[in-house]
């Protein structure tokens, strides 16, 4: 059976048409909120954008251990002609100072106290002597608001702090946590199905029978799924048969945001699984096949559902194959639906490790297809090599032993020994 | 007062210097085990190398969708001149052949089925003929074991698949479970206690009274030490009494792996902060005083306990020098104290996310400290600039504002406009 698109389209496109078909249909929808502690917000999606309800500081507090005054004291001080301060007081942390300081006054302050009425600057502990219990000179002046943080210095009342869709950094609890927000309304995360289908396939726990193999694809889809924000429920091993898989993938739809389905790298199950994907919902599969090695069988499909369009994907069953798909395919279209807004000053920033090597053997590819060759990585005479790990893209161990991937483009026939390469690292 | 170390030395000393002290006295010892399931395990630190009690694929298998052959039947076969060979089978997936095939025989296998007895490659479809319902003619010959993954060819029993004290990525959980092992042995994260200190710090969901600040460091470290594979335990806001922070600090020190005490930005404080670490066990405050910027009152200690040595932190108050000092010394300690044995391949390949760019404005530096400037990224002219985020280091906003840091070394005086430097991303 040859699967064709809504628009009639079937057969093998490019990584880049198979991204636009799936963005071209794919009505992005908010996802439902959730409030959380800014405890637990390390790398969550903010839902709306966050203003400050206060001034930070709230008082003009001192950045160095020495003597608030009055600015004014100070001018033309200096070593040969100190100016002379009564000392009124010592602040104490946490407090505020109980009386105003008024000329030739000054008071003792540390960092982060809050500077007394009538004060403006504060002299650094260097540039003071003291001369007897009560009193200081001074022997350089200070300009206003010298070794001062004014009120609101930091954070202005009512200043967006952080945008809607920005992700959780750890600075970002601090700073909210600061103007007194400690609860805040976040994006839900992603709720990805995975599916496992295949008639030789057993659950890892259990003893295969002769012809079986443990399923497998679905831990690396946990991780990989966990690793990209969404949250990874697994549905099961289902055999290659029409009405299990299309109940399955049913029940898949109703409940989660994505599917992921795994297994059936034979022709027959492949088609099968996009046939299940085609039928379960319009528009049905949008993509099957795309030029890349490993991975050319996948199909990309699109379901409607109450609470709107699943994208699901026939992911084939090769190990190699899982991985490669789900990070050109699945962890930006989990980026996308998971509410994220990506800074407009890091576009162009890959949102991954990478590192420049020289290839230490050259790999040859189709022209028009797109390679991704697992390498693992050596250095050599003080120059770093990516050497490919070689082994077909159904063997897991290609996949532990490799530390990244190299992309062939799909304009290239291949790579050169020694050629400069971008390793994208896992 | 001036804390000396154990060796008598006190004053400032460069980043290189601290690290070489600490790793000196700090003897690393094998953190405890635990058990989890290999769905939860990513991220986490194998305790133990990882050896397959199986051969993997564990019987013969197909790469194609084809005929299994005697290859032998096979040799000299073309177009013009194809060879016969009688169907006697179809092999279904999860199945063993119910029978071998013999000389001039074939069963049809899908990809992933299991080879019959007497057979030792596959023909792909593309070069065999269907004659009728039970015989072939193919093409093209095989050679032995072509579209086959031979019994081990993945892993071999016995065979070494993970080492001691790597850390498991998705991939790593898959290959598990391939073999069959869904549960395994990990050492145990980290516990990392935060004690936030200062008499004017108050809850961060309380009402600050006058002259009072909201505690935001600990949410912040809470953040990092996550990110770093730690267990953050907030052990409350400690006033700046020698009683009291002694003993929160005994109690912390006694239930976790890391003690981090944040606050202190005054000289009275962090003196305070170094006594406490100093008296609290031995050898007490190793550095206090690195020449760095921000950071530079950092001072870092060492406590015996009956659970081995417990590295205590007084970390300066000021939001960036918490987050500067965790990322040069708590970040990494982290990671050695996690059990992980870095890859050596991966020796030299930053662990994070990096990206070159040139300097927007020039920073002038002191030789002999090194600078961490915030920085964020434009695009001007094609050009990717990283512009220094002003604002004193007391300042959250410039932590929030920032995409991540540049390096000036201590060997230099500044970097100039223009010059390209390497902006470590958050």
């Amino acid at each position: 059976m040859t699967v064709k698109d809504m628009l009639g389209r079937s057969g093998v496109v490019s990584r880049e048409d198979a991204l636009k078909i799936l963005y071209e249909h794919f009505l992005l929808s908010d996802p439902p909120r959730e409030e959380v502690s800014i405890s637990e917000a390390l790398g969550r999606v903010l839902a709306e954008g966050i203003s400050s309800p206060i001034n930070l500081p709230e008082f003009d507090r001192s950045t160095m251990d020495g003597y608030a005054v009055r600015s004014t004291d100070t001018f033309g001080a200096a070593e040969s002609r100190p100016v002379l301060l009564a000392v009124v007081g010592d602040i104490l942390m946490g407090t505020l100072p109980d009386r105003p300081i008024a000329k030739g006054e000054t008071m003792k302050i540390a960092t982060g106290g809050a500077l007394p009425e009538g004060s403006d600057a504060v002299v650094m502990f260097e540039h003071a002597q003291p001369i007897n219990a009560a009193s200081i000179e001074v022997v350089k002046p200070v300009a206003p608001f010298e070794n001062v943080v004014q009120t609101g210095d930091d954070i202005k009342k009512g200043e967006l702090i952080l945008n809607r869709g920005h992700r959780m950094r750890p600075q970002d609890m601090s700073a909210l946590a600061s103007v007194g927000i400690t609860h805040i309304s976040v994006m839900r995360r992603p709720r990805v199905a995975i599916i496992s289908t295949g008639n030789e396939i057993v659950p890892a726990d259990s003893v295969p029978g002769p012809g079986q193999i443990r399923d497998s694809n679905s831990y690396n889809l946990e991780g990989l799924i966990s690793q990209a924000g969404g949250v990874p429920v697994k549905k099961g091993i289902i055999r290659d048969e029409y009405a299990g898989l299309r109940e399955t993938l049913n029940a898949a739809i109703s409940d989660s945001d994505l599917v992921l389905m795994t297994g059936g790298s034979s022709v027959g199950t492949a088609d099968m699984t996009a046939r299940v994907i085609n039928d379960a919902g319009h528009p049905g599969v949008l993509v099957h096949g795309v030029s890349i090695r490993p991975g050319k069988p996948l199909a990309i499909g699109l379901v409607g559902s109450p609470h709107g369009h699943v994208p699901v994907f026939g992911l084939p069953g090769h190990p190699a194959a899982v991985s490669i798909c789900f990070e050109i395919f699945v962890r930006p279209l989990l980026c996308r639906m998971s509410g994220e807004i990506p800074n407009p000053i890091l576009e162009g920033v890959p949102p991954f490790r990478t590192i420049k090597a020289r290839l230490a053997r050259s790999i040859a590819s189709s022209p028009g297809r797109e390679d991704h060759v697992r390498v693992t990585l050596e250095m050599r005479d003080d120059v770093l090599w990516a050497r490919p790990v070689f082994g077909a893209s159904g063997l897991i161990s290609t996949l532990v032993k490799a530390v990244g991937t190299v992309v062939i483009p799909a304009t290239k026939i291949g790579i050169e020994t020694g050629e400069e390469v971008e390793v994208r690292l896992f």
